[in-house]
């Protein structure tokens, strides 16, 4: 892909200041520009970098004034930063396009993929899936019977949906990820065995759900795993059975939700958190890292430690924590004190 | 799949009561019943939705004495709780039973997999494997050179076990999980660069045991890494080489095992749990979730925290954690007290 | 595989004592030796075994002087362990030594693969690929358009490579590992909604890199995550997008580095550390289980605790965490016995 200067300007509905036919193939950032590059001057502590930069476009905004010579064609544009990300997101659709219906993706007769643009090799779709438009199903995926994909959703290489899951649309998971496999349910026998407890249930994905790398989404015993409509799932994260995930809660990576537990909307999990089961967590709720949540979580609060309370009596708590063995000394030296005192007080 | 009244009661060894012609295809809760599906009453609290719901067919025990007029047809059994359980297992493995040798699996010619009930699509089975008897092996799954597979083990999509690994009988492995993988054994050289310790041993895993999604089991270094008959492992576990882990213990998600170390039988870790290397932990054994264990474990002990220590006495002391700001003011107004006190004595 | 000890003496420079011809097929320990295998003594404390062991071949030191009749074939070198190492070596790369190009592998017209040792089925190889000499792809490997595998690098079955991710020279990537997927970046929008940021960077590993099972490192949302020369990646790791980590650095199973943190050379992360985003870590640094890092560490520290703080202050305000219920009563006493002496005062 090439684009030249007046093309950009064209689709962005900018202004050529210089060259109007050099083109590039490229991004880089502004310090960093090679010929070939389009670079953007948004933030004015970089301004000294456009009168070096060999990026041969750069985007400006309209109101920036130049104080020196610069050798790179300008394209100007209302808000240079809002531009440049609009065409990452071109570049990276523009990389990312595929339109393939692979024949070495085996299709079972019942299925339905009759609105899916891409389907990679080695992909294998079982019995009366059905697969919405514009679905890209990349290599090595497995659709397991009677699951359902939304519109627009892409499915990274190796992903694995069980059978009977429902995707949304605009969904996005990427490789490695495991939805559906059976929830860990086993009930000890009188021999100290186990029986195992079917999963009968499934996974229920909303729209505009994007699920990272490896993680893994069990479904429900009974009923439906939920994650709700733009909720955000990092890589390495486990959703255990019949968790429900608000809408556009965020889940950062190596997080657990225990069996049962539901959390409310526009929450945020930082990393590896961990949530007992049969949990009720409220909306707008943060939990900082490593915490470990025990107990109900109201609406509002943030909470931190294992278990977890109020952030600000964690933080001040363990301030003392570290001063420990200061204090320690100073209970000694006080029993000490108190001590003397006394035998001096008996011997007066 | 579709069954009427008749032929849920013969099988359950039930009575009908209403319509023995009514056919259902479902299952549902009791108080969410639609018509075509089949729910359960055990638990006298639900008593009142037996009276509305819209289930086809309601299984109760033979016990129960109806209040008001029912519309659904009833099967009576002796326990209604447990035949509907039975009723469970039947639907998910009727729902699950893949009989089907794929000609898209690629099995080598010195592979045997002459027991197999299913072969999926794209799966590869290496040389010189044996497959026991109803093998049920999904799409995608990678089975490595002299590699054993038990009888009636079921392989989810996307599994990868790496070669001479030996899976038991019964077992149950979920997608993306990786048995045999080389154990993280590096010698410092003199030169600061490290030199990879050979991983010549391999992973037995014993009868009966079921192990989640994208758990990693990683192979030994010289012997075996062994999970014994019954355990159960979770999802996003980590057990590394020469590892064992005793019969019936259980592993929630996201914990993880260090090297060397063996654990007993009838323990039970909660989930994001710790364990340095080397250790040895008894049977029944109990580590609550989030510790992190640095030393061995007697059978029998309940242990908390990082590093863990007597479950009781790390929540005592975590009580007083929470309290240290308070306590400190406490050490601080003694100080104050005892300095005033010697001045006042000193005056006199 | 048999080799004879005359074989084996040849090969290791080394002597034979006993019979010449005998063949072995296997390894084993000495005090677990079999007909058939070979063992070494290296450790005197284990001499006994050697008067007792079923190996048909035991490797020993020249420097080794019997004091009893040892059944078994000698071979005599200037370090059994040493000569037992390279032994494992040739052993390990025999039995997986893979020389075959599948016609199973699908390879897009544009991908150089011709370097390639072994190709495995059901792989896919895409766009513009290029595969460096003896490059091993197991079966089931996803390798993106435009991505870069050095000489000699192994990648096993299943690993998920995204398109221009560059691996160098003498890599192992382990099944499950995810290369390249999106970081995990979103702007919340007025409305509350996320929108995605495009992740247009890429992840380059450098040489002599090994990563586990199941490790995912997303790719840089502009510019490079990168893994340094000689790094050492343990299993179900994250590596999120931007991340450095230095030459050498060893990251051990379940540890997640957040965001654009860099991580020095040189330096050892033990399991399930978090390091939160944006940090600087030196080099040499060590960083304890289960730690959580919320701040940059300089070169050589070793620290603990979440959040983290030098090991050793940690571990003493650790140990008065233990004795908090008995410094809380420490503390009441002498509230006590204040009171009781100033009231004693106040009676005089």
């Amino acid at each position: 892909m090439e684009f030249s200067a007046q093309q950009i300007a064209e689709f962005l509905n900018g202004e050529v200041k210089g060259d109007v036919n050099v083109k590039v193939s490229n991004i880089s950032k502004i310090e960093e520009g090679k010929p070939g590059t389009i670079s953007f001057l948004a933030n004015p502590k970089y301004e000294k970098f456009i009168y070096e930069t060999k990026s041969s476009i750069v985007l400006v905004n309209k109101s920036f004034k130049p104080t020196k010579n610069i050798d790179s064609t300008l394209v100007l544009v209302d808000d240079a930063y809002d531009a440049f990300a609009t065409l990452l997101s071109i570049y990276d659709e523009f990389i990312r396009n595929k339109e393939e219906i692979s024949n070495l993706c085996f299709v079972e007769k019942s299925a339905d993929v009759s609105g899916a643009k891409y389907l990679g090799a080695f992909s294998y779709i079982g019995h009366n899936v059905v697969l919405g438009k514009n679905v890209r199903v990349y290599p090595q995926v497995y659709i397991g019977d009677n699951a359902k994909i939304g519109d627009n959703t892409i499915i990274y290489p190796g992903a694995k949906i069980y059978h009977s899951s429902e995707i949304g649309n605009n969904c996005v998971l990427h490789s490695g990820t495991v939805i559906g496999a059976d929830g860990f349910g086993f009930v000890p026998q009188e021999n100290g065995e186990f029986k195992k407890v079917p999963q009968v249930g499934n996974v229920i994905i909303e729209d505009n759900v994007e699920i990272g790398s490896n993680t893994t989404i069990d479904r429900a015993t009974f009923g439906s795993t939920i994650i709700k409509n733009g909720a955000k799932i990092d890589n390495l994260i486990q959703i255990a059975h019949n968790v429900e995930v608000g809408e556009r809660t965020v889940v950062a990576a190596q997080s657990g939700i225990s069996g049962s537990t539901k959390v409310g909307k526009n929450s945020m999990l930082a990393g590896q958190v961990g949530l007992a089961g049969h949990l009720t967590i409220g909306d707008n709720v943060k939990i900082a890292a490593q915490s470990g949540i025990a107990q109900n979580i109201k609406d509002g609060e943030i909470v931190q430690g294992s278990p977890a309370y109020s952030v600000r009596d964690y933080q001040r708590a363990y301030i003392y924590f570290k001063r420990l063995p200061d204090t320690e000394k100073r209970v000694s030296d006080l029993e000490n004190e108190l001590k003397e005192l006394k035998e001096l007080l008996k011997s007066k």
